[in-house]
């Protein structure tokens, strides 16, 4: 997608170092655009944790550079080279608990590594995995895009071409991915397709991805977008406001139980008062088939307080301050992900196809899972 | 309720200025703890209208002291006085839209006027009528109080005399009302009483009421409570952790549909779909006696999108600073509150008692109002 009128995807192979890659850090938007080299597999696991990248396919597609990265930079014996790759894995895995798709790569980077003889085969193998899981999960969001295309369309058509309100929880935009997004893949396609459509961005507490990063990208492309802070969608659907909701997922579980954004069951739950169709965009690396009860299964990543008593923003003068938002020492919890059961979801929008989240409907799609 | 200590009220006449009085400027919370004079018609419209004071309660009466103070500054002769009074009247009455205890006072506070003659007694009437007005307030609070107890201490006696964890949104506590609160009430009589309790504190964006107010408030009086983002109480409910939602209302309807804060109707939904009792405390000022609807008949208050866009707290150098969280010239809407229908209530917590959120038990209770 574009920024400043120029595409960009939010992750690349950096053009003149072998192993490293550019990202763009998203810690620094909406307020500086800032692109960022990564070179060590301590530098990927620092960017995927610290959440320079973040997002189901980024955080995916990051972890597979980073493996590449430690083939490059691991010693040329064998044996400590495949120390050296297991070490990486482990710092890469452990880095973000609740993303499926941070283990996937990295089991996916190892399989292709071990169908290659000897290092140097490896390492070719490593970064040529690395290129094709990004280039993937571009390609398979534009299909979600193909896909959702339709719901919007359909809705266009009912409302006489008056413009469909979508609402939109956290990123799941195209800097959650290498490109298009998942929820957003339907929006963007709709846009491009000149269906007037006006998208309601949750803020998204605590980290304000929606402020943040979904109102930067949505307004660098054009489309016409209103923030709001995480409590006012319900209102929004009692009065008639919202066609349709969109969010992407961490996790879905075999049932279509969807571990997504902390506050996206709250809005399930109100599409459902409401009778707004609720659809959760994923690409299909973010399936874990191992699991069926998401609420009773999927970890749920706890991260600092603080991150709810302080909130970082651009001051009048143009400089990043963090301010203090609760009394001093105020004692905090963090809980970054819930779970929406998969009976609030009207329907899981896949790389493949559009499925009702029940998992007869899923292996319908994915049979080779059954 | 204590502060550092010592016993306050959020309002009280002035002592040493008839007419006038003082506040607790809640806009500097909490960070700061400053007494403010109101002195002057417009000095109680901007306290209002500009949040200085907030919270069902204590604007009601606010303007009680509001409409004292203009009887007081008004003109000696009667037709001037009643013209003098009139404008205060509506002035008063047009700084907050949806909530109903303004309005409520200030009728109240022209038909106290009305029964004395003259405009020396006029001004006497409304100096005690005022105080009444906050007395009557605090009064009311205590009883929610009482009669909340008994459904907290059911609880505690039931969980064995674990803490029972009560979750709150926005501040309808002690700071919203005179002294005590509504929500707030029934914790502190727990706490009184020695019920071990514990509080989750939505921070309740936009103007993160919870964060500065609730959470501080709490903290003086010594209950144990936890600042969550918005976003956070539909986990916590899947997950077992909160036994007990309690929160206020700015107007409810005789049918029991309840307009609170923006995103009390999403915690209510997730009260309901977890099978834990969502209560909501009120003084019976609160109710609108004139509508049954509350989402088609409660107007919403939409305050400026730049409370989304930029958020104000305290530096590291201990200085209030206002930083922007979203894109340069991004467009927010700002709804101040939602409405919760009574099928979601579990029941009503007046001065009065106890009730289902439906107009037959309500009016069991208020048959005045048949």
């Amino acid at each position: 997608m574009k920024v400043h009128g120029k595409p960009y995807r939010t992750i690349w192979p950096h053009p003149e170092q072998t192993g490293a890659a550019q990202i763009i850090d998203q810690r620094q938007l909406p307020h500086r655009f800032v692109v960022e080299d990564l070179a060590s597999v301590a530098d990927f696991a620092t960017a995927i944790r610290d959440m320079h990248v973040r997002g189901a396919g980024l955080i995916g597609a990051t972890a597979g550079f980073g493996m590449s990265c430690a083939a490059i930079t691991a010693p040329d014996s064998e044996e400590a080279f495949a120390r050296y790759i297991a070490e990486a894995a482990t710092a890469l895995c452990q880095t973000r608990p609740t993303a499926s798709n941070l283990a996937w790569a990295v089991i996916r980077m190892q399989a292709a590594m071990a169908e290659a003889e000897g290092v140097a085969a490896k390492r070719q193998r490593a970064c040529a995995e690395a290129c094709a899981i990004a280039d993937e999960d571009a390609d398979f969001c534009r299909r979600i895009g193909e896909h959702g295309l339709a719901i919007i369309k359909t809705i266009s058509e009912k409302k006489g071409g008056q413009p469909v309100n979508i609402l939109t929880h956290c990123n799941a935009g195209w800097l959650a991915f290498v490109d298009y997004g998942s929820a957003t893949a339907p929006v963007y396609a709709a846009h491009a397709a000149g269906i007037p459509i006006h998208v309601w961005v949750d803020e998204t507490r605590p980290w304000l991805q929606g402020a943040k990063l979904t109102a930067w990208e949505l307004g660098q492309e054009g489309v016409a977008h209103t923030l709001i802070a995480d409590n006012t969608g319900g209102h929004l659907m009692q009065h008639g406001m919202v066609d349709l909701v969109i969010v992407g997922t961490d996790r879905t579980t075999r049932a279509g139980d969807v571990a997504n954004k902390i506050g996206t069951y709250l809005k399930a739950l109100a599409a459902r008062d409401n009778g707004i169709p609720f659809y959760v965009a994923l690409p299909s690396s973010t399936f874990d088939w191992s699991i069926r009860d998401g609420v009773r299964d999927i970890p749920i990543e706890e991260r600092s307080g603080e991150e709810v008593c302080f909130i970082s923003g651009k001051t009048a003068l143009g400089d990043e301050q963090r301010v203090a938002i609760a009394p001093e020492g105020c004692r905090a919890v963090n809980f970054g992900f819930d779970v929406t059961p998969a009976r609030l979801v009207s329907g899981l929008i896949s790389e493949r196809g559009i499925m009702r989240a029940a998992e007869e409907d899923i292996l319908r799609l994915y049979p080779e899972q059954a």
